[in-house]
Order: structure tokens, then C-alpha cells, then sequence
């Protein structure tokens, strides 16, 4: 692949939350990585570029999964008549147990980092076990797609199930060391992340450890923030003097800040004083719709944390999601927002397809810089889709293409994928 | 294909709606279009039939779409922004009424029953348009895939936008007979239903006139009900004499019998007392998620209905549904089930799986006859599913594996197709 190259097809990205630019038999120029534009015609600076022909197809930036957790993909489906703790009790943690194996977590690896290869997603934030030795191996995989990510060996010092737990917080917060050390640049595209796994399975000692060692080290911080009411009220006795679940965390200095901002995941009953924390702190939010209905979690008021300028990023959260599938999720998050509208709170406006968009984009995106879109010197991250499955004599733009492949997501094929300008993916 | 064979592999289906049947490594029985049975061991009596090893796959029943336009499915996942109303007005309509042009209709038919022949579905009961012609193109197309269905020429005397509307009352009735007389015998698989698209489109001497039609020549009736809280207000006006909105299907004589039961798509926003005229008429509920999500119509609550013994069935309702596949709307009936119980009424229990799986299957089956099972004597329609994209090292027992596809139905590739004993599809 050249350092300079253009795509034509038919394109379509977010500006920003309300506006998809969408232009038909366009030009996307590609240099050094980053895109110089989309352009009705080639400017004459790029017209001895290579031109890759994809007049038929959509061409839309790639998908950010703010929130997967990769042991759990072989079981994805299972137990989904639970709700959050009797799940991660009966389904998850004994399944990552089995994660001490290297074997066994080096073949299950396989299957998640296949199929992520071949997927929507460009970019994710990630999820390993409590294990060292399995945790790299998912890095070393996950380097090998061209995929950009941010992976975590979980910390658990206490609640684990069945075993699943670690020794003890000194050895937490010891093995988390020695895991950085060994990670140490040793990849281009795959980052390590802390990741205390939530409140109720890390003690005040091993999040106060890991807040330091976030804020000594410009490490960021991963997890899970206000799900499910029962994981609320089990915070509440944890950690008796926080004022909220979110106070928790900022107690612990595990929030961030604009520069090192953290990713907490669900936010579903976060209320007002918790959405303040969350801004101060520059916080994301993933949000996660696929998995929130599954374990009855509930329907996290996504519409408001967007006007209330709070960042937030789509997640598939496999396996309380059982799909790695970003535009089903985007599907999922427009249908459980109009849930939300319909059954709670009729003057809530729902989702937009713009927005629900920009969230799986953009919104998820700037976590990791200029991502997202095509706008000028964003980063290369390009999916080209064949949608000639959903026959029509109409000459849709590629604006409502767009919209009828987030309500037909099986019946769009993708044909090639690019991160930074790198094609990681050809059907 | 023999009049008898067997199919060998994993085997799921329902025997009631609390039940799913399993049996791994299983003989299902066909002979003379009819299950004989599922066995462990294959009996004696069958030791001489051809079996069709299917050893790896899963064989469920095939699923029934109680409600679906097949004029809308090339528009499929536009508008979604609109309620009903305006969505009938803005899209539905214009595009209804090209279907005057029977070379358009062709098309746009061929488009749908190409999928319709590929996908999950055996079964179903179909609107067409307002034309005659396009309708029996539609029957004809539908008779070719193998396919069993109900199909409607649309009746609308008023309201109709853009000239989408019949010339009058009389012509509307007339048009019916004629088309009646031209269907007549004409088909194996295929049958007509008489089709008053909803009270808001037809004047009460045209429903009256259906109705009519309906007993004096055992027809079965198909429309929609109470699926949106203005189009009921509407209905209100309309016919100021009912008590509610199926009390108005009631008064013209269309809301059938247990012997010619009427199928109406929504019931969103029944009450007690629309529950209790839909169950003295044996009425057919066709459950739409998909739909009533993305049109904000609401949550009807199914599970209500399922316990107070009313007949329901699940349908894609294309386009209001933006997708023909009946397991991804398995999944949507039950995550918007979810969401019921989450955000309206704690004390609701969500839809199970296997009262999902019942509805998409037996429950609309009913109203074919003894269809949508494997139990004896029940219609042979089976589904062979490859699922092996699912990897994992665990072996999942047949029920785990129809979860499993319920939430990862794009990992799923139909193999074989059979409707009563005949192969329908082959990959």
C-alpha cells in the first residue's frame, strides 16, 4: 500500500453529534495515515495517486468498541436470563478462571481476535482476566490484526467466586507491575490499561494502588460505573463515605482527567450529582444498549449525557452484549433509546441516527485522538461495504445507505478495512 | 426427496410455550409431509429411510411471520425517525401506490420472496397493495418458493395520501370479489385473506362489507390494532359507537372466530377489555418489537397476553420492521420485553426464551394448523442451521445452541429448508 492513496465510493461520516456528511461517488484521501478530506472532485495535488475504485460500495469510518471484555466471547449468549451479579457470579468468573491455562486462553483468544479482524470495530478498549501470562497473549494477538487497542489484566482482590480472585492486594498490585513492565514497548498498536474490574471486587487499598500508579505512570483507567441497582446499593455498603458510585472512584483518584481520562462503562442510573463528577473528570462513558437490556440493567439516558457535553462512546460489551457487532449496537442503542422515550419519560427525545452515529464513531474516537470521521488530518480508519444485498431501484445517497445498513446490518458485507491507512482487512 | 426421510442432528423445537424440547445427536422423522416424531434412537419401523446426516448442525422448526408487507420491504429501515401516522403518510403510501405498475411490482416482489425463500421463515401472512394485479403477481411469485402463506389484497376507501386510495367503497368491495374469483383454486400453497388495511383507511360500510364476505365465504381477516396512541384516538373519532378500538373490528363482524380467526398486528395498547373481545373471538395477536420500537409505537406486553391464554404469534411487520430475519426479532421481543419490565412495571417478568422462541414458532403455527413443532403428526417445516461460526471448546447442548443463536443470529447460515417435507432452499 502506498503512503498516499484516495478511495471513491460513496461516503458518509460525522462532523460532529448532529451532522453525517455524506457524498456521493466522493472522493477519501489517505497520506501518511491520516485522511486529507473527502472531496466531490479529486483535487489536482492528489491526481497522481493511487485511486482504489469503490463506486459501488459505502465508505464509512471505523467502529470504536469503548467496552469489550475478550475472555467472554465464547460464551456470548449464555445466561442472559440473569441479571449482572448472579451472571458474573453462575457464567463470567468461572469462565475466566479457566484463563490460567495458557492454552486454553490462547485458542479462545483466536476466535475473539478472528472475528474482530473481520468485523466493524478499528479501535477497542479491552478487557483480559485477572492472568499475566493470558493477558499478553490477547496483546500479542490483538497486535498482529492492525487493530489499535487498549487492553487490561483485570485486578480483583476480593468477591471473586469460585477462586477467581487475586492472592491478595499486594500481589494485585505487584503482578500489575510486572505485567506493565513485560508489555514495555513491546507493541505499536496495543496499549496497556488499568483495569480494577469494578467497586465491589477490588478493596480501597488496591484502588487507592492503582490511582497512584495511574497518575505516576500517565496510565489510563477502565471500568464499570452504575449498571445494575443491586451492584449500586452493594458500592454503597463498600465504601460507606462516597456520596455516589462515581465518588467512589474519584475518591480512589481512579477517575482521570482530561489528559489520562478514564473509560467507565454503563452509567445506566447515574444521576445528576454523579454526571457532575463525570464531567469534572473528563470521564468517557461506554455505552453499552445490547447489554444493558440483556441483564436487565436498564436504559442509560444517553440523549442527556450528549447535551450535557459528557463524552460517550458505544460498547458492545461482550458477553453481557452478545455481539461484537458495532452496527447492530448502534441498531440497539437508537431502539432502547426510543424504550426509554416511549416507557419512561415522553418529553425525552430519542437517539438520532446522527448521534447514535457519532457515539460509535467520533464520540468513542476522540478517546483515542483525531478518530473517527474523515475530517481533515483525522486518522485513517476506513471500512469499504458492499450493501448491494438490500436490492431497490431507488438511487439512495449515501446518507440513507448508511441509515438502512444500521437497520440491515446482516445484509452488508464488508469488503476491506483500514486502520491508520493500513488495510488490516480484505474480504 | 422420499415421502419418507430423516433428519439427524441436534434437534430444538417447542412443545409448549414454557418448553423447549432438546435432543442432541437426534432422528426427526418425516413422512408424507408430517413429523413422525423426534427420537434418540432411531425405531425399527424408519430403519429403512434415507437419512440426511446432519450431524453437526442444529434443526429447529420453521419460523412463522405473522405480519408482513412485502410492497415495503425495498424501503426497509427508512423513515424510522416518524410515528405510524406520518410514516404511512410520508413513506408507505407513495410508495404502495407505484405498485399500479405491475412491471415495478414484479421487481420489487422478486426482491422480496428471494429472501423470503432464503431466510428463517416457512410461513407467513402478507399485505400486498391496493392493486389486484400486483397481488396475484405477488401469490404467484410466493407460490414458487414453496413457501406456505396468506396473502392480502389491501382494502382502503379513505384517508389514502398522494391518491393512494381505492375510487370508492363499492369498487374496493367489487375489486376484492374479482380478484377472489381470479385466485379461486388457483394455488397449492397460497391463499388470499381478505386484508382492510385499519379502520383509519376504510369506511364503515366497507368494513361492514368485508365482514360480510368474510362469513358468508369462510375468509380469514387480516389488519392492525391498537398499535399507536393517536391512531387509536382517531379510530375513537372514527367510529364513535365502539368502546374501544377491537370493539370497533367487533361491530363490523371482522374480528372472526376460532374456526376463521382474525390476525391483528400490534395490540400494543390493549386493555382489559380490548383482551377480553380478543379472546371471545380467538383472535391471533401478531407481536411486532421490531417495529413497535423503531415506530415508538411501544412494548405491548406479551407476556400478559401469553398467560391470559390469547393467541399470539411474532412478525417482522417489514418495514416498520426493517428486517425479514424472525430470529433477530426473537431477540427484539425480548430485550424490548426487557425493557418493559425494567422501565414500566418491575413486577413484569420478561419473555423467556423459550415463550420467545414459542411465539415465533408454535404460537403463529397455530394458526396454520398443527404447525411450528416437531411433536407427531405436527406439518414437517424444519430449519437446518450451520452455527459452527460460534466457536468455542464447550459442547453446547441443542437448547444452549438455539440460544445462543437467538443472540448471534448473524453467525448463523441456513443449510437446508423444508416445508412440509419438501426442500425449499439448499444452501
Amino acid at each position: 500500500m502506498d503512503n498516499k492513496f484516495v478511495l471513491k465510493g460513496s461516503i458518509a461520516y460525522s462532523v460532529n453529534k448532529d451532522t453525517i456528511e455524506a457524498i456521493d461517488n466522493g472522493y477519501l484521501v489517505c497520506e501518511n495515515g491520516k485522511s486529507r478530506g473527502v472531496f466531490k472532485e479529486l483535487p489536482v495535488e492528489y491526481s497522481n495517486c493511487e485511486i482504489l475504485d469503490y463506486s459501488d460500495m459505502l465508505i464509512i469510518p471505523g467502529m470504536i468498541d469503548l467496552h469489550v471484555h475478550a475472555p467472554q466471547y465464547t460464551y456470548r449468549g449464555l445466561g442472559m436470563d440473569c441479571e449482572l451479579l448472579e451472571w458474573l457470579r453462575t457464567y463470567t468468573f468461572p469462565e475466566e478462571k479457566r484463563y490460567n491455562d495458557i492454552d486454553y486462553a490462547r485458542k479462545m483468544y483466536e476466535y475473539f481476535t478472528y472475528d474482530m479482524q473481520r468485523g466493524f470495530t478499528t479501535r477497542a478498549v479491552v478487557f483480559g482476566t485477572i492472568h499475566t501470562e493470558a493477558t499478553i497473549e490477547l496483546m500479542d494477538q490483538l497486535e498482529k490484526t492492525g487493530l489499535i487497542t487498549y487492553v487490561g489484566r483485570v485486578n480483583m482482590d476480593r468477591n471473586g467466586e469460585d477462586g477467581y480472585v487475586e492472592k491478595s492486594t499486594e500481589t494485585s498490585l505487584d503482578d500489575t507491575k510486572k505485567w506493565l513492565d513485560l508489555v514495555n514497548g513491546k507493541y505499536k498498536n496495543t496499549k496497556p490499561i488499568l483495569t480494577p474490574r469494578f467497586i465491589p471486587t477490588c478493596s480501597d487499598e488496591l484502588m487507592e494502588g492503582l490511582g497512584k500508579m495511574s497518575q505516576n505512570n500517565d496510565l489510563r483507567i477502565q471500568s464499570h460505573l452504575s449498571e445494575n441497582k443491586d451492584e449500586i446499593n452493594w458500592v454503597k455498603e463498600l465504601v460507606p463515605k462516597s456520596t455516589c458510585y462515581a465518588n467512589a472512584y474519584e475518591m480512589f483518584g481512579t477517575l482521570g482527567n482530561d489528559k489520562n481520562p478514564s473509560i467507565m462503562a454503563h452509567c445506566v442510573h447515574s444521576d445528576n450529582r454523579e454526571i457532575a463528577i463525570l464531567k469534572e473528570h473528563g470521564t468517557y462513558i461506554a455505552h453499552c444498549p445490547d447489554s444493558n437490556l440483556n441483564l436487565c440493567s436498564g436504559i442509560a439516558p444517553i440523549k442527556k449525557y450528549l447535551s450535557e457535553g459528557l463524552h460517550v462512546g458505544l460498547g458492545t460489551d461482550v458477553a453481557g452484549g452478545s455481539s461484537l457487532n458495532m452496527i447492530q449496537t448502534i441498531l440497539t442503542a437508537i431502539q432502547s433509546s426510543k424504550a426509554f422515550s416511549v416507557c419512561v419519560n415522553n418529553d425525552y427525545t430519542p437517539l438520532s441516527i446522527e448521534e447514535a452515529f457519532y457515539i460509535a464513531t467520533m464520540g468513542g474516537g476522540e478517546y483515542f485522538g483525531k478518530v473517527g470521521s474523515f475530517i481533515k488530518d483525522y486518522e485513517f480508519d476506513a471500512l469499504v461495504i458492499d450493501d448491494s444485498k438490500m436490492k431497490s431501484d431507488r438511487n439512495y445517497n449515501p446518507s440513507e445507505r448508511l441509515v438502512r445498513m444500521v437497520y440491515n446490518n446482516a445484509d452488508c458485507v464488508i469488503v476491506d478495512k483500514y486502520v491508520c491507512g493500513k488495510q488490516v482487512y480484505k474480504r
